[in-house]
């Protein structure tokens, strides 16, 4: 792959949580450790391209958590320190690992959050609007100018209580990406492919489904594409998956400027492989220690297990 | 692709069910139509090699259904017509419509089903044992001699009935063929990679992990492959997808006569190309009004779904 780290290409802007997570799962625990969307998704990126972000955190976040994110050479001028506590999310996961259950949520800093964009922000080529209220998710559409690529992530929370917003969100990306559950319930089909085709109707261009271990789909006017999910045969906190995917596909879409189909694809491999480092370990932990060199070895074992000959 | 319709390599046996079924789904229903794992199966391996059938029906069983297979052009020396009332199965799917909910199973003839193969099918060189008691398809192996490749598929009720008697038959087989529960459960982890390594330190050599809508995986000891799933707006009868894609697969294998690694990919997507055409009609209708035209362009349709390039 040869590419610097984080070198080149546009920055890619993400606006979304950090979290002190508390995550139990069959392989083991931690306590208090980073997470959350944007530091996930920011990781991530800066592995192809510069990274910035806009989020909250509270007095009581450890300098050492910014201490990694400045190590990956994020742009932390959107980062603010509120009065009061960190975003605390507490959860865990039983041996099937797909589904998150949540004990405690504490938003703290995190409920009264207004994404607001520092000036030098305003220009972010590339934005990834991680799962947060849509209504903010408006706001920061609003304050960016003429954004080459916009993508966007939503949960089942704001498609059952702010519905209309989620579309007006939707309209308004070129990218929508949501997991399988997430788009049967925005579409009201139980049909995978018929629930990505109604997405694309409400307004991006594209419509990545994340199906966890099972892959992603990419749908859009004129293309179809399939990407597997990397094989692990442990999988320690799934934790971050969706968004170290989103991080990996903005990321290389920065670094290569294109966007056309065969860039998405590509990028889509990438937010595969990203994905599946993020959940070998805790936290971001792996994330934080992973190279470029891994992260090319990856993507070219899963050329090797895709490939099949003509008939 | 331009081969002939089943003109070339050697027979492909399916020893298994045939069956009259009642099936109710989201789009429809039908009324004692023609099914059966062997029926799928033969008919879907018919498109790309010889193919001959062992089964039991009974004197109900209609002459039309008997003219279907022989249309495909289907060996039926071993199709025997036994006193009494042919396997009959009513079910029905909902909307998820990955799994089916059984109503009633009448086993009739069926319960008293001893494959015996006639002399002329002992030489076949490849054999599919489809879903049947494991003590049935040990019978079968104990009567074929030495077949190049031995192919077999189970389900929940042996694994939990009989699991001694399914470790001996995948101990004896090249390719073992589980969807993803039955793999889970025969192995009693929940992770699907480990299962699969686990099932083939039970003997086979290959095996093949279905995942329906998902596609479906393939792992030997020096390779893994990742199949994705045909897209489907409308599934219209999912019943027979599984024998379909055995079908497929073990048709592709004989018509090449080879067993590499390529063949391999080659046949699992010849695999998912024949599910995918089954589960758009009731019964085996659309199957037979498949032409391999229709075959070859679903193959090309996946390649270019799965393909992506280099970073």
């Amino acid at each position: 792959m040869g590419m610097p780290s984080g070198a080149t290409g546009g920055p890619v802007l993400t606006v979304g949580s950090v979290a002190l997570d508390s995550v139990r799962t069959p392989f083991g625990e931690i306590e208090e450790a980073l997470g959350g969307a944007a530091s996930y998704a920011s990781v991530a990126a800066s592995f192809f391209c510069p990274a910035r972000m806009v989020a909250v955190v509270g007095e009581d976040f450890p300098e050492e958590h910014v201490a990694k994110f400045a190590g990956r050479g994020i742009d932390l001028g959107g980062l603010r320190r509120a009065p009061g506590e960190t975003f605390r999310w507490r959860g865990y996961y039983d041996y099937a690992l797909n589904q998150a259950h949540t004990v405690v949520t504490e938003l703290n800093v995190f409920e009264g959050f207004r994404p607001e964009l520092p000036e030098s922000y305003r220009q972010s080529p590339y934005v990834f609007l991680a799962n947060i209220d849509p209504a903010l998710q408006l706001s920061v559409l609003d304050q960016v100018r003429r954004p080459k690529l916009v993508a966007c992530d939503t949960m089942n929370y704001w498609i059952e209580h702010s519905p209309e917003k989620v579309l007006e969100v939707l309209a308004r990306c070129d990218i929508a990406l949501l997991n399988e559950a997430e788009a049967r319930e925005l579409c009201g089909v139980p049909n995978l492919l018929a629930a990505a085709r109604q997405v694309l109707s409400y307004g991006p261009g594209v419509v990545i489904i994340k199906k966890g271990e099972h892959g992603s789909l990419m749908l859009s006017q004129d293309s179809y594409f399939a990407a597997p999910g990397y094989p692990l045969e442990e999988v320690r906190d799934p934790t971050g998956a969706g968004d170290s995917f989103a991080g990996g596909l903005m990321g290389h879409l920065a670094r290569c400027g294109e966007r056309d189909d065969g860039a998405l694809r590509r990028a889509i491999i990438c937010g595969t492989v990203m994905a599946s480092f993020a959940v070998e370990d805790f936290s971001l932990d792996r994330l934080l220690r992973l190279s470029m060199e891994e992260i090319a070895e990856r993507y070219h074992e899963i050329i090797a297990m895709t490939r099949f000959g003509n008939l």
